[in-house]
């Protein structure tokens, strides 16, 4: 997806001291926030490292979701798990495991057209677009199946 | 604050196409997620451009809380308006009001101390330099004053 040229704006607000709590909050998030326990923190909420994964894995979802829309492969369920892990030398990396569920009865040729979708959806998402210009490394576990869908 | 180096992940679901909806989800994150309407979706819920910014707002805000405590600096109150925007050549500007409130009687040369942390909060936050170092723009626009700090 690329980005919505519109004004987005968040409000933050904190309580305390390092081991305090906060709230972040827009018309569509509202989540506590607090610093993590390896900092002093008491880690009860949601940090800015969890927040920067969770834009990269909404991006890269909604990316895909436009993309199996345009080549008429109607997914009957999309999960996908998404973890970053920072290396002793600072290299932050991403891997999205996307596991997509085609209806039962897709033909071998829309499998593979499905498969293909997640690398052309890494190469579209523009955040982590921008993240891969900042050093991030971004990895795609992607696994595609025929079934019922049910979760 | 700098990158915690353990290992964090999120669950990503989504359901239908473009216009459909998911969610995003975390020990402590838990937001309904959608397409913005500009791009074909329903807009019913947070989006990649306000996780991205919530991140560096959260990010700014817990090292502002951590230099404040180190400064002996107790905040009365600290809520913080952020915003970004993507400009028509494309680059993206985040701007961070932070508005801190110390108590009532505090010396001046603490007043001061308290509007150079701003600066120093956004040398140090970790997203934020990630950020800038993919071309996104960040201004600083803090105000400091004393007060009771009732809300």
């Amino acid at each position: 997806m690329n980005m919505d040229q519109s004004k987005t704006s968040i409000s933050t607000v904190w309580n305390g001291d390092r081991s305090g709590q906060g709230t972040i909050e827009s018309g569509s998030l509202n989540a506590p926030i607090a610093i993590p326990q390896a900092f002093g923190g008491t880690g009860a909420g949601t940090e800015p490292k969890e927040l920067l994964l969770a834009s990269a894995s909404a991006c890269f979802t909604m990316t895909l979701v436009g993309l199996l829309e345009a080549r008429k492969l109607p997914a009957a369920r999309l999960a996908m798990n998404s973890e970053v892990s920072i290396s002793p030398e600072g290299i932050m990396k991403m891997i999205h495991r996307p596991e997509l569920v085609l209806p039962d009865g897709t033909p071998d040729e829309s499998m593979q057209l499905a498969e293909r979708t997640f690398e052309a959806a890494d190469r579209q998402c523009s955040v982590g677009n921008l993240l891969k210009k900042a050093g991030v490394e971004i990895g795609i576990e992607g696994r595609v199946s025929a079934g019922a869908g049910a979760l």
